[in-house]
């Protein structure tokens, strides 16, 4: 799309939001259309929200997790397993497995994953922070929950090996199979995994 | 999705991008996460974009489309036919139609089309003002350029009876096959007005 608007105002705005990551030109100028269509009190609330988002967040200072004191929800809460934590690469990964409701332990939120392509380093993750949870003795278990990707998997092996002097047990959550995929389509590598990786009947049909 | 946010904060960003057409809960969580990622300067230039656009958007006096001074660079520009005016529904329209290059009139924005269904009748837009221009009988030509759909059928009819007491010429642009497509394909009520609405072929070749 080149096209001439006819009000810096405007170009700024659809520049502005075709800037956000998925949102293209086309899309910001309807957006930017449909704010004018608005009353002012619509535009306030929203460039309100997405300051006070910015500058009044807060992570919590045991898992990093986003939260709205010093101390996350989760890491609060007496009633879960302080000793397993689960090591996640983002938010969004803690929200997903929040969701299905199957975990009763505490996060720590990586903040990404190992990628030297994307010039990302162990130092620039919240690695340190792990290990120092770990030293202080409490924690029994730490569930490695990152991505089945060349990163997910380096990153799960520098930690391993960074962890391999505590006495604490490393787990890496399942691989395989997805419930209701079939066989037949499944990737080979996945596949091949889901059989190296097999469980005993009696185990899988306790789930 | 029916996730617990682990911020109030959050959450309200979430809520406030979600409000906007065509993004959901789980785009607007990755718009705030990704501004979360992003430096505190980028949060505050989108917002002050979003308050700005709506606070200080100005629309022509004569044609009412968006503009940064009381009349547009369109209808202050001598180059322009003045004499020739397009009736379009919104600022999208003006925009598309600039892009065409084929245009040297002047537009006039009606700020929608009459649809009894949305409650929005003659008098909601800016049809009286479209009169008025009309009456100063500099305006040898208005074309309606408006969807082809019933409730836009009914805006040209409306337009059409209100300035049949002037002396103007009234007319509706073209419709018919677009090019490329393959008559197989046309709906049925498009074919037989491109029937109806044939060309003499001399006509057609010379554009």
């Amino acid at each position: 799309m080149n096209q001439k608007l006819p009000s810096v105002l405007l170009e700024n705005a659809v520049n502005e939001l075709a800037s956000l990551p998925g949102i293209g030109k086309k899309t910001a100028l309807r957006l930017a259309l449909y704010l004018l269509r608005r009353d002012i009190g619509y535009a306030e609330a929203l460039a309100e929200a997405i300051v006070n988002l910015r500058r009044h967040v807060v992570y919590c200072k045991q898992c990093h997790n986003i939260s709205d004191s010093e101390i996350c929800t989760i890491c609060a809460n007496p009633v879960r397993d302080h000793t397993l934590v689960c090591v996640v690469e983002n938010i969004k990964d803690v929200m997903a497995i929040e969701n299905t409701g199957q975990f009763k332990g505490v996060y720590h939120v990586l903040g990404g994953i190992i990628s030297p392509m994307d010039g990302i380093g162990p130092g620039d993750l919240q690695i340190t922070s792990l290990i120092e949870r770990v030293a202080k003795g409490e924690i029994k278990e730490v569930i490695l929950a990152l991505s089945t990707t060349m990163e997910g998997d380096t990153t799960n092996f520098f930690i391993y090996r960074k962890l391999s002097s505590y006495d604490v047990k490393v787990s890496v959550i399942a691989r395989g199979i997805s419930i209701g995929d079939e066989i037949e389509y499944t990737d080979e590598i996945t596949l091949g995994r889901s059989i190296q990786n097999r469980t005993s009947f009696n185990d899988s049909i306790k789930i």
